[in-house]
């Protein structure tokens, strides 16, 4: 495995590759690797010849008021995570490497990012399109791997890979859950004890509303349902509870075949989501 | 030399000659070609294994009110030259191929998409934006070829390349003209023969300005001079005449090394531009 941290190095290192290999698997993540990233990792080994991984935190996909400064990090850690996972090129950039100079185009996310974490993130999509969108010029991947867990973001980037005919596949990846049903999540590590108890209830209002959805087709008390088990299991605050349809995000009708209900809340130090992607006829 | 009006068809040629060749080097236009194209074409044969042209009069940089509909078209003429200009392969989409539904991610560019053409074409570098990154990503040229003549959306294209990391080089072209000044476009086609005769007009008070401004260092005086050059020569109408720092089309300060001087003048049924790109200290 090789750590480069320039992009200089990193084509050089791809280059070498690439006269010899045919598939580029690449994940790309902000570091603070759990086993979400791993079993993203484990499909890119075995679906390509080469396995990329990313780790950097982008300062322009977070707010002003956000939590880029206490985003957890810890390369060491990651990079064996990596070697474990059979990493052949990890690219840790710096700030300054990603964003030299000021950026004077950028990326406007129409109806798919004004709901859910679009709504309480201004912004946020913006910047994860700005630097998909680099990574991918920088590493130009065959396949590139991205968790359902961050299902809104995961339908912008496939839209924005169709829209813009971008020569490369993405792969959608399961939600990896700890025992109890709470999404692994790097921002988990700022739970205090009480609140890694009650974390699990968002999980579990998700798989409810789903269901009753299923069951009785009324969006609005499948929410209501999610919001009652949220509420009356945690004090957590709630940000949004909602479901659309899926992948387009638009407003749920009586033709809409796959569905998401999401969810995210505010616990004292972390802001926690999860989702349940299903079809309307059963899962 | 291949025509093609398909994605599908255009990657197979593609990846024929990927095969076995290093470079490919690519000519976007709207078609009905001219001398300046010819030597963007010339360029790019003599620099790559592969050329590719693109024919597409795109949409999306159109306003509402502008001559997306009358802008002129002659495949068979363009194919002709082409084959000339021994290009491998010309991809000739319908509206359709390139747009298959409404795109919902769009570009946004600042300071440099705001002054000049920008300022009166509202939106039209943004579509610019969005045609030369799809192209860019069913091309994947080596090196991508854009004549001088249109100098902003030069400069907005070098941006986005470096500011996303495109993995390609864009070559500058040299405006060409005809034997009286008068650049080369599409459109002079629109020019009834007395307005013909008038637009040489608007090169020659570009070089004044220039000229002027080498001098004297007063942007109002030189734009000034262009004005009244304007004015005395045609019966046009114009849109604007500028002179900035280039390629980043801000205000000149004392500290600006390469600038700009720039309009754009209508005529009845044809709007011209055309512009001097020079050195403060000489050309």
């Amino acid at each position: 495995m090789i750590t480069v941290h320039t992009i200089a190095a990193l084509k050089e290192q791809l280059a070498i590759f690439r006269s010899t290999t045919q598939s580029i698997g690449f994940v790309p993540t902000m570091g603070y690797l759990h086993e979400g990233h791993e079993s993203l990792l484990k499909k890119a080994r075995n679906e390509n010849d080469v396995v990329v991984l990313s780790i950097f935190v982008n300062p322009s996909q977070f707010g002003p008021n956000e939590d880029l400064d206490r985003y957890p990090r810890d390369l060491e850690r990651d990079l064996a995570i990596a070697k474990k996972s059979q990493v052949d090129i990890v690219f840790a950039p710096s700030i300054e490497e990603m964003y030299p100079t000021k950026m004077k185009i950028h990326f406007l996310a129409e109806e798919q990012s004004k709901v859910l974490c679009g709504a309480s993130r201004p912004g946020h999509f913006e910047g994860v399109l700005m630097v998909v969108t680099k990574l991918f010029h920088l590493v130009s991947p065959t396949r590139a791997y991205f968790g359902m867990k961050d299902a809104q973001q995961l339908a912008i980037i496939e839209t924005l890979v169709r829209d813009y005919n971008f020569p490369l596949e993405i792969i959608r990846g399961e939600t990896i859950r700890e025992e109890d049903g709470l999404a692994k999540s790097s921002r988990n590590v700022f739970l205090c004890e009480k609140e890694r108890e009650e974390a699990p209830a968002l999980f579990q209002a998700l798989v409810l509303a789903k269901e009753h959805f299923q069951k009785h087709r009324s969006v609005i008390d499948a929410i209501q349902k999610a919001t009652e088990h949220v509420t009356k299991n945690t004090n957590a605050k709630i940000d949004y509870l909602q479901l659309l349809e899926y992948p387009s995000l638009a407003e749920v009708t009586e033709d809409s075949q796959e569905m998401i209900v999401a969810g995210a809340i505010y616990f004292e130090n972390a802001r926690l989501i999860d989702n349940q992607i299903f079809n309307v006829k059963g899962e």
